[in-house]
């Protein structure tokens, strides 16, 4: 699965796997514009922090071919990333793969000025190295984990940290292919994750495809099955990290590691290291995006509630002290983490 | 709310409100037959421990009227209220209105044989007691909370353990209904409850029907708003409370209560005496109902998940370390529940 994102240069278009219509349809959904690509990664036709990134790297491919003809395109492209940015708040790769186009574009306007056209084939190149990165950071991610993992384990996991979620491969689902590739025998529980179920829509899908067995379970029956000793550990991606390890990911992840903590599990965060934010110091400056109310009232576009007020925290932040360990592309980070991650980024 | 459970003995019909239509459309389901109530209880067309127990009892009457012409109908009735009484398994409410059935009947046959039409009478105005009795115990607990209440609280509750799930009035929503009633201006946070939604289409339409601020929740933002200092208490209602204290109840309670424990927040099981079990010495002797996977993986109808296996465990224990108090309709039960729960059986 490393065909969810596809950017064909010559059209050009971002063409995108339309993962709201997983597991029932298999639909694609075309970006030929930016106003296209900041909906797609607003309505979450494509999300997970790293697919996130290097779709908004495309997008910034697509705003220069958008601009080229205005008077002043540099100014007009300078409003586009911006825009492109800003498009969700929580993920930090968003931010962080338009500013790694800004600093290419600056580097090739250092000693003359560039036209739309090599900035284009600059942009597209470099966001096609991110997708080809990326995939290579899940695997390394995948390998490191495997002193983690114990033959037999059965992993729970919560949302989609998966290939859908990344380039391809995944990040906590990294760590189940890779142990699965090692022959180990694991079996995986997957949290259905309300509202949006990209547990129950994308992660069962995804490893179903790939023969690996999963069973899914509703969010709130975590305490029941570990206290059934049925976790053997909790793998989750993560939409941002703090310096001191605070991690952000989907709205749920804080109560299973609470939980985890309950039952002397170990839980695991697994993300590159373009998803730590070493500029925040703790969880608490990490922005959480609020959703619509009729993510959690409607499903199927069916109301399963009265007219009632419903919170919609799109992701919550796990402290630090919760996290066992967390599993980047390069190595296994221990606590304290304000050490670890500072050392990572020396 | 005190309507949803209707008996007419002229026709006979126990006549239902269909609960799992709500709130969409509100329904009456009718039952002329014991394995139409059956069905009713089995597919939650009602559901809550107290709300089980009456319809049981009323079932045990309509028994009576489906057996009276059979040539040997004291030995048809015994298997009909077997079969009542094996309908749904977690909840001790059924076995015991059944139980009291029995007893009566037993007592009606000590000196002199008893008459179907007897039985029958018998039968039916003992149920409208229980009904009745429900609603009182229901009222009892409301009042018995209210030492635990404070102004402006915010109360999590999980699953629906309101109007609806009792003859009416409600355990858990007792409590809120009671604080409301004393003017404490609380206010009502629902979890939704999956897989079948008990909170967000039972809770919050309750709630929302008598004006009392109700904000919808999915189970897994518990954790998110516990640290945001959103929950003051919470408040679940019970299946089945074994002798020490341990209570069995929608799935997901244990999970809130592990949470609520992290983050210090009184913890309270609302049940009247009926819920209590003493016969079992704790929650591991609980049968724990498993449903059919498809509840989990369609929703309305239509798939949400790939063709994968499915946990689906109806209840979880809770073991009584992390329940502060249970308040009952003879007073709040504080640990240690051994000798707190025997003394009330004493």
């Amino acid at each position: 699965m490393e065909d969810h994102i596809v950017f064909d240069a010559a059209t050009p278009v971002l063409d995108l796997l339309d993962q709201r219509l997983l597991p029932v349809e298999e639909k694609r959904f075309l970006c030929h514009t930016v106003s296209e690509a900041c909906y797609a990664i607003q309505t979450m036709v494509v999300r997970g922090a790293p697919a996130i990134g290097v779709s908004a790297a495309f997008a910034c491919a697509l705003a220069v071919r958008e601009v080229q003809h205005a008077p002043d395109w540099r100014t007009a492209l300078d409003a586009a990333l911006t825009t492109i940015a800003a498009a969700r708040p929580t993920a930090v790769n968003l931010s962080w793969a338009v500013r790694q186009m800004r600093t290419l574009w600056k580097e090739a306007e250092q000693d003359k000025a560039v036209t739309p056209d090599e900035l284009f084939a600059l942009f597209s190149q470099k966001a096609s190295a991110m997708q080809a990165e990326d995939i290579a950071s899940c695997r390394a991610i995948g390998q490191a984990s495997l002193e983690l993992v114990h033959p037999n384990d059965c992993i729970l996991t919560h949302c989609n940290a998966g290939a859908l979620a990344t380039a391809g491969y995944g990040t906590a689902l990294g760590v189940v292919r890779a142990a699965w590739e090692a022959g180990l025998n694991i079996s995986v529980i997957a949290d259905e994750t309300r509202p949006l179920l990209q547990g129950a829509r994308l992660t069962a899908w995804e490893l179903h495809r790939d023969g690996i067995p999963v069973t899914l379970a509703c969010d709130n029956s975590c305490a029941c099955l570990m206290s059934q000793n049925k976790v053997s550990f909790v793998v989750v991606g993560a939409d941002r990290i703090a310096a001191n390890g605070d991690t952000a990911n989907k709205i749920g992840t804080y109560g299973v590691a609470i939980m985890a903590k309950h039952f002397h599990i170990p839980f695991y965060v697994a993300a590159p290291l373009s998803t730590i934010d070493p500029a925040l110091a703790d969880g608490s400056l990490i922005p959480i995006e609020q959703r619509a109310a009729e993510e959690v009232t409607h499903i199927n576009g069916r109301a399963i509630a009265p007219d009632v007020p419903a919170y919609n925290f799109a992701f919550d932040v796990t402290p630090n002290e919760l996290i066992t360990a967390i599993i980047t592309d390069r190595g296994v980070l221990r606590p304290p983490y304000t050490e670890s991650i500072a050392r990572l980024f020396a």
